[in-house]
């Protein structure tokens, strides 16, 4: 049998349930029982410690080996896919391990490469690289742990929404999928995007950016009910914030930040640009849920500091599942396909080919 | 250009040299430019928080894929083998997280035992496994990141070795490197252990063990000058530590504890026993320093607690490079061969063919 990844991940949390408590001074108060996107310890002195980790394809992403990405791109990114989990906590990163395994083809200045991305990435961060492992291995393998601190009780976690909660987003979903089928399909097939726009669609990808900033200040507010990253598509996102919590999300499609570049490669490949917008798209948003009293001061912090809101649904409990409502009026499912990172072609797979 | 590990490791020594001082509530005072078996941060309230990141070759190790290792004892593996550098900073390990990825023929009840495996060490250990990452690739992946904690300036580290320091080990040097030689080739030879013998020498893959109660008693001792764990073999250990303080040590080959098995099976592979002993081996014990006037109190505190320490050397400043004293008196360098973990068939290494 070879069950997804998502009975898998299941397998693994009945196994690890309930797990010996602890007796030290690091309290563990989130677990894998939780399914938050970091683990966290209370410590001594009112402070939370947070720790996620994360493995990238890096080397393996269809950008890469499309020509699209290079060696210091998948350093960069291996850096923000694990500081966006700590981001996701509303934490604030103070430090990371790696592991770098390459195959023995695998140049001295490609290698150089990897590891200045993850430099730059850190860097950018403020968080130190503090050690790690590398050595050989038969396939390129990218991973990290990132750690940091929030205050206790101010961190945020995925269950936590109410009925009446706004459903927001720190900004546009879906550009690194529209860079996928752009570039594997669209472009191949003669549509044709600006200079700049192809820049745009590449930039998800190679500076994609942890929201630590917005996180933070979401923190500082102390309105953030519940809150997740959004690294497997926005329709994966709100399914698992309402599983979270036990309740639905009624999205509304005249509020979702869609960029026109989206809208338009959709037109040329005739999807559905929700559906595009929606599916496996490692966006790294904080998608998070608020008190609608708290939605207009929420959003002028955030815009203040130059950083967006966009309030996109509302959490529902007279409904199983999360629903979409068209301009028209009319309601369905949420569209799109979350991440399978085991069925080949994730493009063809956005596209529902 | 395709360097050895080593330089690989000076590369990124030097690449995230001197990053950025700290001004959170953690504290870095260890980081890869220390080289130690963990990082460390101070934490308020006299606390330090370690960290340290291991791969695992897992599946790919020769003794899983000559089929006398599984999938249970990988996954078993692979929390020591992170729990290990915890131990090597006399700290308590108080969590752990996971990387797993399969290829997409791995069966459900492979992936079941892997878990389990890491649950049963975690379990042995009692430490909880609290989050990580599941997912497809196309090789198995097995890496975590093991944290602990420790009393603030009791912790281990490389350096800290003066002049006339007595090197200790908690244990028998190079069964796994028997392990491997004797299934490998000796066996293949037509050589023959008792049953009891063979047990004896896949239980040293099968379930290693970290040494974090010898730790714990020698951080409480208070006696450690510098501490490694023994991963890489004693030849590279005593390599390391030597090279942390810029000092040497003085071997001496009646007082190193090897099995009479590894003397065996070095006979019959007409190799030096120290050589094999002192070979590239995952024994997993602690390499320690201490004043030569706690040795004896010290030996007491570990074997009242039923655990061993042996003085296999001592601290020397008159030489470049540590040097093994035979039983006759003569002198050379300390013989064995490191890990080199892409030059193929670690056996044929150790064996020098």
């Amino acid at each position: 049998m070879h069950s997804d990844e998502q009975k898998r991940l299941a397998i693994i949390q009945s196994i690890f349930k309930a797990q010996f408590s602890e007796k030290t001074p690091m309290r563990l108060v989130s677990s894998t029982d939780d399914a938050d996107d970091c683990a966290v310890y209370d410590l001594p002195g009112n402070l939370s410690l947070v720790v996620g980790m994360d493995f990238v394809r890096g080397t393996k992403f269809t950008l890469f080996q499309e020509g699209y990405l290079d060696y210091f791109d998948v350093g960069y990114y291996l850096v923000v896919a694990n500081l966006s989990d700590i981001a996701a906590m509303g934490a604030t990163p103070t430090g990371l391990t790696t592991v770098i395994r390459y195959p023995a083809t695998l140049e001295d200045a490609d290698f150089i490469q990897i590891v200045e991305g993850i430099k730059e990435a850190a860097s950018v961060y403020k968080t130190p690289i503090v050690g790690g492992d590398i050595g050989g291995y038969d396939e390129m393998v990218l991973a990290a742990t990132a750690f940091g601190i929030a205050e206790q009780g101010k961190y945020f976690r995925r269950r936590g929404t109410v009925e009446g909660d706004i459903l927001c987003v720190t900004g546009t979903l879906g550009l690194p999928a529209t860079a996928l089928v752009y570039f594997t399909d669209a472009k191949k097939e003669g549509f044709a995007l600006s200079q700049e726009e192809e820049k745009l669609l590449i930039n998800s990808w190679q500076r994609p950016v942890a929201r630590i900033a917005e996180g933070s200040i979401l923190a500082k507010l102390g309105v953030v009910h519940a809150c997740q990253d959004v690294s497997d598509g926005a329709k994966a996102t709100i399914e698992q914030l309402g599983q979270a919590s036990t309740i639905a999300f009624k999205i509304y499609e005249n509020s979702l930040p869609i960029h026109s570049i989206t809208a338009k490669v959709a037109a040329f490949l005739q999807v559905d640009p929700v559906a595009l917008a929606c599916s496996a798209s490692v966006d790294f948003h904080l998608m998070f849920t608020i008190s609608p009293n708290e939605l207009e001061a929420t959003q002028t912090a955030l815009r203040d500091e130059g950083y967006e809101l966009h309030a996109i649904g509302q959490a529902i409990t007279n409904a199983e599942t999360s629903c979409l409502v068209r301009m028209d009026g009319s309601e369905s499912t949420v569209p799109g396909t979350a991440w399978k990172q085991q069925s080949g072609n994730v493009a063809q797979i956005i596209l529902g080919k």
